[in-house]
């Protein structure tokens, strides 16, 4: 009637796991798998890329998953499902990830997944409900492997908002003795974490530094046709138009200090609009225009250090707007004294970052470390992230 | 940044644990808690009860449960936001019960919390889906104690209906070597566990008999307009009718072998209304009726057993249904080889059982005990119960 195969007391003393990361983003096109070989817990984590693949989700289930997560959608019984639904093609994508390293499903010590966000409400009269599909629980008794999940309710619960929780991560991979590191991820909306080494391990600090490659993908797709300026080709035919940029710069948001997240609801289709309108009223050029919107995102950045008195001696970008090399030109020259690399050129590949993030945090889950996030997510307290769960 | 007061692995190791238990049933009218010292654990757990206390709900907030939990009632945002409420009444419970029993949180290792089952569908296209509201990691923020709850996901997930998970626990606290045991619950419906111990372990059996109170309470109420038989005084002033009796164990129900469960739509209005007119029909006394009624549940059991092969050298009863003096005689007649006792003559008092079941199962959650539920859930394959959620 009782057994006991696989002791949760016995994964955590493994003073080497293979991890499997789980990540389904916001526009539910794929899920993000990756392997870990991670060694120690905390700051001395020793993490090794193994393997990672994006496992494609079809058209029509896509739908059905952005149906589900629009704010007005509130059918409780369609969700329950899409729970059990999105549970099986996340363990399917272990089960495919740990295949393609060449290993066997006994060898993996932990799986962390972040699931589906199909809610996030930051401030309700509850504080911050945030949601996630797809029940570790289920993936751990499909699997064989025991999945740490649900890592954002116990940061709301201490009156945090749950996200972001990928600067803890940057810490664990990037943060060193002696030198203050910058962790730029750009994607539609950028974000920047800082991470400062003191006697305590490290002290942790990251906010929205504002538009990413948001307006840049929407003046591409208008002015020439392509989905976006792929290495920053068009960007780098033009001119910046410096009076344009400070124009926007002068915004209230850019002025504001510490903790902020920007949606993206203020970089979308008007404030695009008015962008571009701007440009056309200055006679600039397409190129130039491309330009304008590139450097805005580097000189927002430059603001966001200015105001936080951040500093850094080196910078590590990540995100598709990383493999734009205007871009990075353009923030080398903001920030003349940080040594700019991809994170790529650290051995982490930054399509399998977020995925990446979930093993770490899984790890550190099993290894019971706390994190502070006030100066991340707004938290009252340290907690313990992730909810455990055995097959 | 990072901090490490309270692992995980020191919980796991403790030979000595103060575990909480809490539950709030189908009817919503309070939280039952419960404080229990356990050492070991599985069929060597010794499980010593120390504090129990049934928290009111206030009846504004039950009747929203009640509502939230109706099969028809499908408010997504509503759940959410039950879900949050819900967690810090049962954190405010888990305070009240240590201070009651004059401990300090620091004292208490585990909590074990089942939740409010907002829904529960067996055999849907998906499986079972079952959904319990009061989530254990907000409970564990708000307490500062590692909380596991979600105790009936993996069983779903392994095929089972995630229910009843009560026969686990019997086995744990009443299972005995050379001695088979059977515990009867006598709630509105009637439940029996038996336990027969082998080479491995126990063997554990367990399916609903039919009615326990529903017919008779339904009676008192419509006969003598008291809520139910106190101590079986009514019953025991008349003479039971078989023939009714033998006429409704001849239906289908009865006959079926194996795992079964009975709804409350079974025994409701229609079914005791038919029952009353059977009665008249043959000129029973008001108290004929009652002691009719009390001795169909002894009978169902008695058939149960027949058909199961179920033998017990003792027969503990427990659920409202045990303080009726009446029935207790009527079961030893049925069953005259049995000796017949109440939990609380094992040291558990009746009220607080289901409390206890979940400070027992949160202490197999962390020592990684799997149970086959085949013969009581129809589970596929032997899991661990329950996520483990961290301060």
């Amino acid at each position: 009637m009782m057994s006991k195969n696989l002791c949760l007391k016995d994964i955590i003393g493994r003073k080497e796991k293979f991890i499997i990361g789980l990540n389904s983003g916001t526009s539910a096109n794929g899920i993000d798998a990756c392997l870990a070989k991670i060694s120690g817990s905390g700051y001395s984590s020793k993490v090794e890329f193994v393997a990672g693949a994006t496992y494609p989700i079809s058209r029509e289930f896509q739908t059905l998953i952005l149906k589900c997560a629009e704010p007005s959608f509130n059918d409780a019984s369609a969700w329950l499902a899409l729970d059990i639904i999105l549970a099986e093609h996340f363990a399917k994508a272990a089960g495919r990830i740990i295949k393609k390293a060449g290993l066997n499903p006994e060898q993996i010590s932990l799986i962390g997944s972040h699931g589906q966000t199909i809610r996030h409400m930051p401030q309700t009269k509850y504080g911050t409900i945030t949601y996630q599909l797809a029940d570790p629980a289920r993936i751990a008794v499909r699997t064989g492997i025991i999945t740490v999940g649900d890592f954002r309710v116990a940061d709301t619960a201490a009156g945090g908002q749950g996200a972001p929780l990928t600067p803890i991560v940057n810490a664990i991979l990037f943060g060193k003795k002696d030198r203050s590191i910058g962790v730029l991820n750009i994607g539609g909306i950028a974000n920047i974490t800082s991470i400062k080494s003191n006697r305590k391990g490290h002290e942790i600090f990251g906010c929205d530094t504002g538009p990413g490659n948001m307006i840049i993908d929407w003046l591409t797709k208008k002015l020439f046709q392509a989905p976006f300026d792929k290495g920053g080709k068009l960007a780098s035919q033009g001119k910046a138009c410096r009076a344009i940029i400070d124009n926007i710069i002068k915004q209230k948001y850019f002025a504001i200090k510490g903790v902020k997240s920007t949606g993206r609801e203020q970089y979308g289709d008007e404030f695009c609009a008015s962008f571009l309108k701007s440009c056309k009223k200055r006679n600039l050029s397409k190129y130039d225009i491309m330009a304008t919107a590139t450097q805005l995102t580097a000189i927002a950045l430059s603001k966001c250090c200015t105001i936080n008195g951040l500093k850094f001696d080196e910078l590590l970008l990540t995100g598709g707007g990383a493999k734009n090399l205007f871009l990075k030109r353009a923030i080398k020259d903001e920030l003349p004294n940080s040594q700019i690399d991809l994170v790529n050129a650290r051995g982490y590949h930054s399509d399998y970052l977020e995925a990446i993030s979930f093993a770490i945090l899984a790890n550190e889950a099993i290894c019971s470390n706390r994190y502070d996030l006030t100066t991340i997510t707004g938290s009252a307290k340290a907690v313990v992230l992730g909810k455990i769960c055995q097959p």
